[in-house]
């Protein structure tokens, strides 16, 4: 259908999943993509949230199939179907119970990040006025994870929150889903000296189209984001980068209101909802615009297949392996 | 350090787990046991009381392995260590939530009680002074365990109910823990008709060395058990039998009462608390006197493996996996 190297992985999406949108990823050749499956919800929440997917997979089981190795990630290519691997964007999921984390990672979560936003149990949020790092409990959750094979995400947090994990870690972590502070200064996203560390430590960046973190935002150009993504590039190494697309298709406006307000906040639902997204990257047909771009901006065929998904593919199979050999496989 | 058949499946024990407990079962050859981890607790609190299997797999990892997989007791035989298979003695774990039941299976659980004494939203204990049959969401959950690969066990089951459990379920059921009510007539024993249909359907019965299940309890001889347990071999054939001991050892009297009361009565807790097990059968090191016991009753040597391992192992291969090619290997 597609040339063989024309492949892609997203490191997260949020849609509001649908036949439509997996008919799209096939059409797209999106071999994988992480999915968000919690904000705020506690543990059991959570796995209420895993049983819809379950019945997602029986569904649509023809499309997508889940993803907790990168062998999974072969298989799913093999056969023409999308790995849905798992990733929560807050640490509510494991409540105040360390043990959590490898009961989630049995249950497919793969990635993980410490905050979102605000202060968690774990580190500090990206909108907290002080940062005051990881926590006690962030330290042993860190280690836990990187026993068990589970990616520490910093996509919301905090710049000494962040610059510690990736001290703290033993294994690299990523930033599945943000851009270059230096070429849209908002808070979500992030400065050289974290990029920098990030780079040096082995681990990803995802970069966002989510059009907030977009320079310009919706009206961001193609080719101004392929020029940042070539900038980044010469900055932290091509393979140390990827897409992390932060795609929300179809989601309906109130669900701005529960990523942003959770139930920590009595604040009314804000009239706005998601902005509309860059018109080159509406859905998952827009990776080939993005191929083109990035193509255009001079990008060797070599260099957009590790970032369009030959990195995540790496990162995957280094990181979802316990690091353990007590543990048995997942 | 033993014969090379002389090794034990034990179809269900409850013991208060510790070094001790782990180090008599390799003394004894106990290669695999069938460990209850919850009666009446909900799911949350079922992860809790896997947290803490985990833990001990971290803490005894020289002695003891998840079992999940005939594969996995096959590789703890030849480490030397005991394979622990999850049990759930109620279906509280899964609350009113079907799709509990493939989560928990990913997390290890390969067999749950549809009622414990009580009727359960699934079908009614042997307690209950009406039996009304397996229930609508009881023959939905059957349907599942079946998909998923966990077992059905009506131990602790009412006549009509297991009678129908038997019948609805597409795989072999166990009842892992009870004996033939013939021959010790209390209400947790099993007719015969259950006994016969049991067989016929290619199911599993667990010979229970609990006392209060026993002929003369406490005092019940080795002989006169293993004089039933031929007896039973000619009802239902030598290769649907095996032992389920409901060791309890070291447990707190206080346990009884968590058991038979849960959270379901007011009932003060009852001044008695564990009945004394037979002399021959105190700990994992009575198998050795079981064994002796089946070979003076006339057991053939092919037929004691048969009871105290093999059919217990060829019953998980055939019913731990998936029954489905949809889903991907647990």
């Amino acid at each position: 259908m597609m040339p063989s190297d024309e492949w892609v992985i997203d490191g997260l999406q949020y849609c509001n999943w649908s036949g439509k949108i997996f008919d799209q990823m096939r059409a797209s050749g999106v071999v994988a993509v992480h999915a968000t499956v919690s904000y705020h919800e506690n543990f059991r929440d959570t796995v209420s949230n895993l049983i819809a997917w379950n019945r997602r997979f029986e569904r649509f089981a023809d499309r997508i199939t889940p993803g907790r190795t990168a062998a999974d990630i072969d298989r799913a290519r093999a056969q023409g179907k999308t790995a849905i691997i798992f990733g929560s964007q807050n640490p509510a999921s494991i409540e105040d119970d360390i043990g959590l984390v490898d009961v989630l990672h049995r249950l497919g979560l793969r990635f993980m990040q410490l905050t979102y936003n605000n202060q968690s149990l774990l580190a500090a949020g990206c909108y907290e006025a002080q940062d005051a790092g990881i926590t006690r409990m962030g330290r042993e959750v860190i280690a836990e994870m990187n026993r068990v094979g589970m990616v520490v995400d910093m996509s919301h947090s905090g710049e000494t929150s962040t610059l510690q994990a990736i001290e703290l870690s033993r294994r690299p972590i990523a930033i599945t889903h943000a851009n270059p502070f230096q070429w849209a200064p908002v808070v979500r996203n992030k400065s050289e000296p974290v990029l920098r560390a990030l780079g040096q430590s082995g681990g990803m960046l995802g970069f966002s189209l989510y059009p907030l973190h977009l320079r310009n935002g919706t009206d961001c150009s193609l080719e101004d984001f392929c020029t940042m993504v070539a900038r980044t590039a010469e900055l932290i190494g091509v393979e140390r980068i990827g897409i992390g697309s932060d795609l929300c298709q179809d989601q309906p406006d109130s669900e701005v209101h529960w990523m942003r307000n959770g139930r920590w906040s009595k604040a009314p639902p804000a009239s706005a909802g998601f902005a509309p997204p860059p018109r080159w990257f509406t859905d998952n047909t827009g990776f080939g615009s993005l191929r083109q771009g990035l193509r255009a901006i001079g990008f060797a065929e070599v260099d957009v297949g590790r970032i369009l998904h030959r990195n995540w593919l790496d990162f995957f199979a280094a990181s979802f392996p316990p690091s353990d050999g007590a543990r048995d496989g997942a």
